[in-house]
């Protein structure tokens, strides 16, 4: 067992550094609680192999492990490092869950919809169906995002502070830039940006740009 | 506040009462830690409306109130009733936190693909791309099965003993049934009919016939 944390990432993610893989929701995580961590960088063919798949079981980043755990998906990796130190859970267990509601409701609520619309981008822009489809998708998630507008109304976050919940569903709507759909919703738009602005999420941006270029440089 | 827990249903499920709907997460949790609860049968109409959107901010069940915490999102919930009733956690931090890694896969890996494939069978099915778009989904979907029976091998559940994990996977899995697609899986498809057969689950389907049957006379 390494005596730092351990966790795992693209050597070269496919989206060319702009800190859109999962593993952006672990490092920011990290920084926000100021723990040291390092990062094992794999490449596409050592994630499927038996040593990557005993830790994650669909072959996918991030991993996480410690002298106590080993642990895989982001929600589950960025809860357990909220319960350990503090920062990124209110205290009691009402305001607790609240941000816990929130954290899922950013992976199994919020992020489907978007994350299949960027994914058409990648699969499915040649054929025939592409721009009737993207506007179907686009439909849908506007009105995610008119929910959530409405919820957060001019609140900074979506609770008295700065959560785990905001931090997972901050890195889901950044899925969104490029698209124009963010802009159409200014509030949550400027969500965003408050949230991209934390300096831990700036070091943690700044990483996987490094690293992509690294990756580009070899 | 009620004194026994109540969680929110559809009054009329889109499925007809084959329990394909997030509630029978929280129902199937907590019939398995023995606790009562009431059931709030909600119109489409009445889930827009603000008394509910101040619940849950998306407009959609389950929610999940008692006396200490007013919870939305079926993950949240789960987890909730997890940590606070004994027998669906393990003991000590590793083997929960896995368990707790399983509940966030079923819901971010697992779920988004097999709930797409779904909701194109009712959004899509008259536009002349829905064979292919359908075999695509399909073909990601297999993926996903495949490293899951993998990863299951011929154990019964995905860790030593049933967790909130295997509850969570075991509802996804089952928006499969029809598809032909578990089937291809055998070990999958057992996996699923034991986490349907377990006394906490029937209760929960039962309940979810009997509220379909109950609007459909009305």
């Amino acid at each position: 067992m390494p005596a730092l944390p351990h966790i795992t990432a693209f050597r070269a993610s496919p989206d060319g550094g702009r800190g859109l893989s999962r593993d952006i929701r672990v490092r920011w995580a990290m920084y926000e609680l100021d723990q040291p961590f390092a990062v094992d960088l794999k490449s596409f063919a050592e994630l499927k192999e038996p040593a990557h798949l005993a830790l994650h079981p669909f072959g996918q980043i991030p991993t996480y492990q410690d002298q106590d755990v080993a642990l895989f998906e982001s929600g589950a990796i960025v809860l357990y490092l909220a319960e350990r130190h503090p920062g990124l859970l209110p205290d009691g267990v009402p305001a607790r869950f609240q941000a816990i509601s929130w954290l899922f409701a950013a992976l199994n609520t919020v992020e489907p919809t978007i994350f299949e619309y960027g994914l058409a981008r990648v699969l499915e822009r040649q054929k025939v169906w592409f721009a009737e489809r993207q506007e179907m998708l686009a439909t849908r998630i506007r009105r995610t995002l008119s929910f959530l507008a409405e919820r957060l109304g001019d609140a900074d976050w979506l609770d008295d502070r700065f959560t785990c919940g905001d931090l997972m569903l901050v890195t889901v709507l950044r899925r969104l830039h490029g698209s124009g759909l963010l802009e159409e919703f200014p509030t949550l738009a400027a969500y965003v940006a408050r949230g991209e602005a934390r300096p831990a999420c700036q070091r943690a941006l700044a990483d996987l740009a490094a690293e992509a270029a690294a990756a580009k440089g070899n």
